[in-house]
Formats: structure tokens, C-alpha cells, sequence
């Protein structure tokens, strides 16, 4: 690839030797000669000869863009064959009633329980086991290992990564000689849009379901208890954890290991720092940290105190 | 489904009319004309007109219970069918000297490792792997993609959902030039009635046994570390982490996100609140929470103290 | 198997009945008559009367050694087969292109995709998922469920538990009317003699690799996100999460649950303490704890501060 390709893609101006090829894509400090590099700062030092970045930098070559990290998106997908492979494995196990259009993918030792409708251009990966009558929409990518439960409705574009587990039990109990189990009726509604990791577990409504707002994405090892109801373009970092029957807000970001308490309400454009505990409701707008989580600027005041003359 | 045939499982009384039936059942707040819903209180508010409550509610029909989350309880385990339906899938392999009574269920792809032992009634998930001289009780159900490795002896009527490795070597190294890993010939016991959620992680004792005590319930993403020792009926909510060789006493409360030191003695009716740190031995019939625990009223007054004047 | 033997094998001295045969081995507190244990202090009480331990003990019999660890480490070994029956299963699945040495094992329902190296003596487990163009070295152990995706390059004598996915897409987005995520062209490097846990997750770079260092180990349930860099002999302890583009020098030790920024740098011969946050970068040869981490001694301090009088 040459830059005046590279240049087309990301939408930016050539500087510099316009017919250099580029080598490796690497980042600032571990490209060497030949290889292109994203400097959000253009003052940011590297070996990369071929530079993505907001302005000229002397000695090099390169495209100036308004905002690298973009143009390192829209680099990234060209290079990115996302397309699948259409057909049916032989080794897949395929139930009765399925709804399977031509367009899609089932990976080898995937199961897919009676009457599952997919979607078209939708891969199901190798040793998916997907639930009778789970319904899953248009091109989405389930990953390998992954777990559908019956009750699951998912919408398009949905992509969910491996070893995930969707629409298990949740953990509520019955006193009574010792705990019994409430069996769990509801499902789990994964809006379009939806990315989520993997070992991810997200469990089924006890009765209504537990949903994922349209566009929000799920880091791995994160927790999803039942009925929660997480609104649209949400941000869920590595880990978090969030309590049964907790309704959290649009655009809302909870950075890693956050844990939410149970039957909560979460409002819109709140952020969470990492490592917090939110044990009350909180409003929109605001932003928290802390165990238990309090106003962010209220929590930095207090550890500055704590620590003051303490080091 | 009638109000009357509903009042009958819930063991509760009819009130409104008898003859209503019923929709949908789902939460107060998400509940329709026609739906039925509980109230754990009579005066919440509800579209739905068939209620089971603790008291007759003007202008809707229901059922009369003094406690709704049993009733609830029973309901839904009398619309859920719990019974597996008995067969060995042709595509699942089983070893040599495998005891397998005729009620068992294997899916397809599961393996079952030579001289494994299984209880009547069990069902074995698809894609799960059972490892040679594993014995499992009867009425078990172990959910797709489960790892369940040797030196493993599952109880009766034991539950443990998807995804799920039990019996991995612990993570005990010495130092030699680096690290290397101790080799672990212990065991994990679950006794009878047990319930694990989906992707946790139980590591097999170094020597002796890791043992998980009868009736005890493990949520999602919870990690114990060789040689826990956890006794009856104890409580372990999502991402909660033991580490090796800690003992806890019957009737504990783990809440989200805890963690526990290793080599440490947990009393019996123990609660340790969300996101809390044991980091020492606790009594019994105490709450604990803190990084690091302490009594939770101590802990209380402390941040209390902290945020004075700091909102 | 009798003293004597156990004897050679740890290389101490006997002393007591030397022709003994041992019964079980057990942890000193649940160790009965016959058997053997290991004691670190040779006054630690024990109904065993075949001690492993550092002086000779009145009335029982065994072997003085001078680290009683490292003998167990020994014996366990010792007692355990690690070779692997090679063979390829009849019911796995091998790509085009896939160089595949005699001595290897690949166990049923493994998927090998095209043009994949896989080293003398490694073993694929059941059920796993090893992506087109990987590279696995010598005598590794990939167990059952494991998910390796393409761009994985995987060292010497690696062990991989149990469901555990490395090199899926990491979790970086640009925001353009709802996030999308930027897709992932880098790798996982995992060097020689690294042992990492069950449902654990490595995403791959986004541009350049994801490292781990040569004889590090990582416990379960640990997320290591995109560009993470680790060094050498570092220990990860359950439930640890790394987010994006952070470097751990060598010999770090990460106790359980604890949570390291984004773009942070943290130097050789770190501890830092269970559950603790690092939001800043932080210098060689000290020890962390607290939210967000300080140095250990000042938190130690400042929190005996907060308690003074509040018990």
C-alpha cells in the first residue's frame, strides 16, 4: 500500500515522498523505518518515517488528518476483510423449524436448537450452542463457545465475542430449608448494535427481561445480572458487575471493575470511575467514584484530606 | 391460565374475578391490562388487574399470599418443566467403564472421560467435558461448554450452568529460576444441592480437597482457589474471589465483588458487604465490609467521618 | 510407596520407620494415621505420623528437608504423568497447511484452522478453537474450550486452562453517531514457560502486539486488554485487570482482584496489594495498595488514621 492510497482512505492530505510504500503498522514506539505510525501529537517521537497526524512534520512522510484516531479506524477496517464465508458446516447440528438464510455462517460442532430464526449474513461460530427458539438478527457474529439460552432476542449488527453465556438462570432464591431457586421466565433482549466481549454472563429476566440498549458495548469478564435494563450507547469496561434489576441511563460509562448494587436507577451521561462501588441511585450528568460511590470531586477531596501529611 | 388454578399453586386465596385469565407475567412497573404481577407491597403501583399481593387491592383481581416471593416461587417452578429428556446423543463420546444409567441425558459433543460415574437423571450439556474418573450424583445438570476435571466428586440434584471449569491445577508455584507451577493431586467436592453460575473457576486442592458445602450457591465469575474450604448454605454473589486454602463457615454472605485473602477462617453467618476486601480472620454472626474489612457499623462510622463537610 | 523413596525424590534425609508406606498425602489438618504431610514449622500439630519438614519429630516418622515447599513441589511432580498420548482425533477438525508433528495430541471437537504451526509434543485440548495462521510452540498445553485467534504467536512449554480466549478484538472505539470499534490488526506474543488460568481473556493490539512475558503466570479469571506489555516472571493473581497499552516491567506481582489503568508504566519488582487500583504510573521496587493505589506504607498510615477511634 502505497500513502496516496493510505491518504484516500483516511481522508487527509499527502506530505512528504507521495510513492513511499508503507511497511508494518505499528504504534509510535515500536515502528522503525519503512512503517507507518498514528502520532496524535505531531511532536510525539518515533522511528516511523510514514506519520498519520494533525500537521507536517519535517523529515517525514505521511497524511495530515483532523483526528488520527478516526483516520486510524477507517485505515484499520479497510484493511479488515469483514465479510464471512457463507454455508452450512456438516459437522453443525441444525434443529427442526430453523429459520437459516443462504447467507449465513455455521461454524463446525455449533448447535442450533429448534425453531432458531437467523438472520441474514448472521455467522454462528464453531461450538455455539444456541437455544430453541432463541431468534437472532441480521449480521451479527456470535464467536466460538458462546452460549444463547432459550428466551434471548437478539437485534442486527449484534456481535458477541467467545465463551460468552446469554440468558442463564439468575441468582435469586426462596428461603426454605436452605435456598431454592426462583426458575427465571424472562428473557434477555440484545438490542441492534450491540458488541459484547468475552466471558461475558448475562442472565435471564425472572419475569421481563433483562435488555441491552441499542449501541452499547461490553468489555469482557462482565457481569449482567437479571433484569437489569441498560439503556442506549453505554460503555462497560472489563469486569464491571451490575446487580439484579439495576435500570441504568443512556450514554452512561462505567469504567473497569465497577460494581452497581441491585434494583438501582442509573441516570443518563452519568460516568463511573474504576474500581467503584454504586450502592444508591444517583442522578444524570454526574460523575462518581469511590466505595461506596459518591460525587467524583466530593471523593478526590477526601482522599486528598486522608492523605494529607500522610506521605 | 386462571386466577383460580394460579391461587391453587401459590396456596393463596381469589379475590376479584375468579374467572379471569391471565396474560403475560412481568414486573409491576413493565405490566399491562390483562398481565399478572406481584407486589411484595399491596399499594404499589401496577397497570397489571390480576395481582399477588399480601391483601385484596381495589378495582383488581388476584391472589391473597402472606409472602409473594414464595408464591412467586411457586409459580414459576410449576410453568417451568424441569424434567431432561433421557437419552445418550450419537454424537457425543463415551470412554471405557462409564456408568451411565438409562434417565441420564449426554448432548452432543460432550465428552465423557473412561471410568467416569454418573447418577441417575443427570444431564450432561452439549460440548461438555468430563474428565476421566469423575463422579457425578443424580438429578444433576451441568450446562454446556462445563469443564468438570478429574479428582472431581459432584453430590445429588447439584446444578452448574455454562461454561463453567471446575478442578484446573491451583496456582501455587515455587521459585527456581522463574517460576514452577506446584503440581496439584487434590481434589474438588460439591456436595449435594450446590449451584454454580456460569464461567466460574474452582481449582482443584493442592493435596486434600477444595470443598464446596451442601446447598451452597455460587453466582457468575467467581473464583476459588484450591483448598477453600466453603460450608453450608452460604451465599457467593457475582465476581467474588477466595483465595487458596481459606475456610468459610455455614450461612456466609458473600456480596458482588468481595474478595478473600488466602489461608484465613470465615465464621458462620458471616455477611460481607458488596466490594469489600477480607483480608484477615473474621468470627461469626458478623458484618464486615472495607479495603480492608472491618465491622461494617466501624467502616460506616469511618466514611461517615471522612465526608464530613467534604459534600 | 515408602520413606525411603520419598526420601530420594525430595532429597532428605529419613528418619523414623524407615520402611513406612505412606498412606495418603494431606494437608496436616485433615491428615489421619499412615499418612504423609508437609510441615513448615516441624512444631505444627498433625494426626499424621509421616511428616515432610525441617527437623526430625518425636514419635512420628518422615524426612528432613530444608525447604519443605520445595520437597512438596518435588513429590508432586514426582507423582504426576505430565506426558501426553499423542494422536490426532478422528473427530477434530485440521485445516490446510497445518504442520502438525507426530508426537503431537489434538483431542476430538478441536478445530486447527489453515496453515497453523503447532510444535513437537503440544497438546490441543477438546473443544478448542485454534485460528487460521497461528503459531503454537513446543510441548505446549492448550486445554479443553480454549479460543486462540489468528495473529496469536504462542512460546515453549505455554499452558493454557480451560476456556480461556486470547487474541479476540480489544475494546477501543471512535465515537461517530454511537461508538464503533476500531478493528484490531495486532497480535498476542505469549513467550516461553507461561501458564495462564481458566476464563481468562488477552485481547489482541490494535496496532502492534499484546505481550506476555517469558515465565510469567497468570491466574483465572484475569483480563489483559489490547497492547498490554508484560514483562518476565510476573505473577497475576485471580480476577487482575490490565486495561489498554499498559507495561509491567518484570517480577511483578499483582495480587488478587487488583485493577491497572490504561497507558500506564509500572516497574520491575512491583507488588501491589490484593484489590487495589493503579491509576498513575508508578517506579521500580516498592509496594502499592489502596484506591486509587499509593505507596503501601502511606496507606497503611492513613488508614489507621481513619480508624483511630472509631473501633
Amino acid at each position: 500500500m502505497k500513502i496516496t492510497e493510505v491518504a484516500l482512505v483516511v481522508k487527509g492530505t499527502v506530505f512528504g515522498k507521495k510513492s513511499s510504500r508503507i511497511g508494518k503498522i505499528l504504534p509510535p514506539e515500536e515502528a522503525n523505518k519503512g512503517d507507518l505510525t498514528f502520532l496524535y501529537d505531531p511532536g510525539q517521537n518515533t522511528n516511523a518515517d510514514i506519520v498519520i497526524t494533525t500537521a507536517r512534520v519535517k523529515g517525514k512522510s505521511g497524511v495530515v488528518v483532523q483526528d488520527p484516531k478516526r483516520a486510524m479506524y477507517r485505515l484499520l477496517k479497510h484493511l479488515t476483510n469483514t465479510r464471512i464465508k457463507p454455508g452450512i458446516s456438516l459437522r453443525s447440528l441444525i434443529g427442526k423449524g430453523v429459520v437459516l438464510p443462504r447467507q449465513c455462517r455455521i461454524e463446525p460442532f455449533a448447535i442450533i436448537g429448534n425453531n432458531v430464526k437467523i438472520g441474514k449474513g448472521t455467522c454462528i461460530g464453531s461450538h455455539c450452542y444456541i437455544d430453541a427458539g432463541v431468534v437472532i438478527g441480521r449480521g451479527c457474529r456470535i464467536h466460538t463457545h458462546s452460549t444463547i439460552l432459550s428466551s434471548t432476542k437478539i437485534g442486527d449488527y449484534v456481535e458477541i465475542h467467545a465463551n460468552t453465556v446469554i440468558g442463564e438462570q439468575g441468582f435469586g432464591f426462596i428461603r426454605s430449608k436452605g435456598y431454592k431457586r426462583i426458575k427465571h421466565i424472562g428473557g434477555v433482549i440484545i438490542n441492534d448494535l450491540v458488541e459484547i466481549g468475552a466471558n461475558v454472563t448475562i442472565d435471564r429476566g425472572t419475569i421481563g427481561d433483562t435488555v441491552i440498549g441499542k449501541g452499547t458495548k461490553i468489555d469482557n469478564l462482565v457481569q449482567i445480572a437479571h433484569n437489569v435494563k441498560i439503556g442506549r450507547d453505554c460503555i462497560l469496561m472489563g469486569q464491571v458487575g451490575i446487580a439484579g434489576s439495576t435500570k441504568i441511563g443512556d450514554n452512561v460509562m462505567l469504567c473497569g471493575q465497577v460494581g452497581v448494587s441491585d434494583h438501582l436507577q442509573i441516570g443518563d451521561n452519568v460516568v463511573v470511575y474504576a474500581k467503584s462501588a454504586v450502592l444508591k441511585s444517583v442522578p444524570s450528568n454526574k460523575e462518581y467514584s469511590g466505595i461506596p460511590a459518591r460525587e467524583h470531586r466530593t471523593v478526590l477531596r477526601a482522599i486528598a484530606r486522608l492523605y494529607k501529611n500522610a506521605d
